[in-house]
């Protein structure tokens, strides 16, 4: 499947650049782990042209740069001049934090692929994972530091906030795995610390970087916000109902791991006479089989988890967009803006 | 035994009220987790009087400031103000790196017991030590940028890329473990980068936060780095030859653990007939029995590896005081310093 992110070639470039450099300056050990997460190298560091992933949030960062730094009095953007390039030190900053929690967060729970490849701890280890965790997050303020922004005081303490965020989110999904019940609102807040106050930040330290003012600042972080949110009910069906090619998990493997996804957490908590028969077959010990997995996912839609997740996302998506009209913001980049959220959304699910 | 951190009443109140206020901030279950790490609270999370540990770094920090401060023509230091308060963010950005690497470390070497008491990862599990451990690496950052210093940005890249050589020295003392040889010089790189390098930046960051000239800067953190350095083999000689009441580790821990540490690998290096003996004890498999631990104390010993410590920990601490010399710092800071560092280094080993 093709995404929308695959059109900013210069923009991926830069990131691509810039992560490569923060990453060149870790020691020998750490750089090779690090390639070889990124999808640059293989597991005997010969390169690799695998995939390092949509690079979605780094994305947002320089298009929500470029939706203020063009609508400045004295911009000049009549030749699609590459105004985000101040903002992105700050989006290989927000790459590197979502990079640093996918490793650590593979370690913890025990996931064994990500981009249909096998995971850090599992090709090296968990200590080098811990480790190489750990240089990213560094590295990510580092480049932050270096950047020579008049807001780098200001982005430093987003960042460091929005690692608070998914840390905490993070702790209450290890959390909701030993409980039997999880409602729904804790299942959102989960979801927006885990996901959406990362999306968040990486349009707010756009618009940071680009100068914008605190009105620009607010409404793009929350349609990164809003939109992170969507993006994470989306996942979560992917999670169920995905295409494996896509998605590069196993079909159902949420179901698998009896994970209280936001659409099951939904079809839990829907009072309906078939979520207790959902509800059992999560309170099983041992793994689901097959014909299991296949129930399970038929009990989720009959409860109205996907229907609730789907109409979520959408509304989310939507009122995302109409957010966008504050703050005077470059038109043609809030259009860009929106596309890449439909299109975010949009995938198969 | 009392050591001259306990003095310096009001700089451990301000470093631990400013490492409350960031724990606090956190999501309640980490900073639970993190108060029974700083031994505010006991596992039950009661109220708790456990050593926080001495300190150290922090409170270089502040004794550099001081020694910049105090030094600037316009200072008032006749009344013995508190020429270090503007340096204690970064005091407590410090000790958050340190336990942040702590927490981690901890994960990494199976260590059961710190400070007295079991380690976080042995109380709360590994994914619950990862988080916590992730949680007080972005506080650390997050304090230095709300501090509104002036020097935000070149404390963050200090910091950040002192982060960079902990790691380095965690994967090479990891890589270390499993080779049979080490080479002294790769034993004092790994010190360096894992010890001395944080001791270095804790006083840099304190002649930083301080206003301090370029060459301020760098007395001071030649300073911190070869007191760091000393503390290490200082520590080492601990690890086989301290007094289980004071280091709170088991006598000859790092021998049972055929940790290849500084007087070891001196001695495995010396070319002496008894260092073939020490080898092969250190080659075994399965666990060395008493007789064998305190045979390869007396190995150490005779091949000069405690002698090469003792005196490499007081060559360096003596070279440390020297270079303060530069730069025009109060003497009255320089001697407290200097004070300090022969304190850490006279621990009883």
């Amino acid at each position: 499947m093709t995404v929308l992110t695959d059109s900013y070639t210069a923009e991926r470039e830069a990131i691509d650049a810039g992560l490569r450099t923060s990453v060149d300056r870790l020691p020998a050990a750490a750089s090779r782990i690090a390639s070889y997460h990124f999808g640059w190298t293989d597991e005997q560091g010969h390169e690799s042209r695998a995939s390092s992933g949509k690079a979605l949030r780094p994305l947002l960062t320089l298009l929500a740069a470029k939706a203020v730094a063009g609508a400045a009095p004295h911009a000049d953007s009549a030749d699609g001049a590459e105004l985000w390039r101040p903002a992105v030190p700050a989006a290989v900053a927000v790459e590197l934090i979502h990079n640093f929690s996918l490793v650590h967060d593979d370690i913890i729970d025990r996931d064994e692929t990500r981009r249909h490849r096998p995971t850090v701890w599992k090709v090296f280890g968990s200590t080098d994972a811990i480790l190489v965790g750990d240089a990213l997050h560094a590295l990510a303020f580092e480049v932050l530091a270096e950047s020579g922004s008049e807001s780098v005081a200001a982005g430093t303490g987003l960042l460091a906030g929005t690692v608070r965020a998914l840390i905490e989110g993070q702790l209450a999904d290890t959390r909701f795995e030993e409980r039997d019940r999880v409602g729904i609102a804790e299942c959102v807040a989960m979801a927006e610390a885990k996901t959406a106050s990362l999306m968040g930040c990486a349009t707010a330290l756009g618009a940071l970087f680009a100068g914008g003012t605190e009105v620009q600042v607010k409404a793009l972080r929350d349609f990164g916000f809003r939109l992170g949110l969507a993006f994470q009910h989306v996942d979560d069906l992917l999670g169920i109902w995905g295409d494996p090619e896509v998605t590069g998990k196993a079909v159902f493997s949420d179901l698998r791991n009896r994970k209280k996804s936001l659409p099951v957490t939904a079809a839990l908590g829907s009072g309906r006479p078939e979520s207790a028969e959902l509800a059992r077959l999560y309170a099983g010990a041992g793994p689901l089989d097959e014909a299991q997995l296949v129930r399970a996912a038929e009990l989720v839609e009959t409860c109205g988890g996907r229907s609730a997740s789907r109409e979520s996302a959408e509304s989310l998506t939507a009122s995302a967009a109409v957010g966008l009209g504050a703050g005077g913001l470059l038109p043609e980049a809030v259009a860009e803006l929106s596309g890449l959220a439909a299109s975010t959304v949009g995938r198969a699910w």
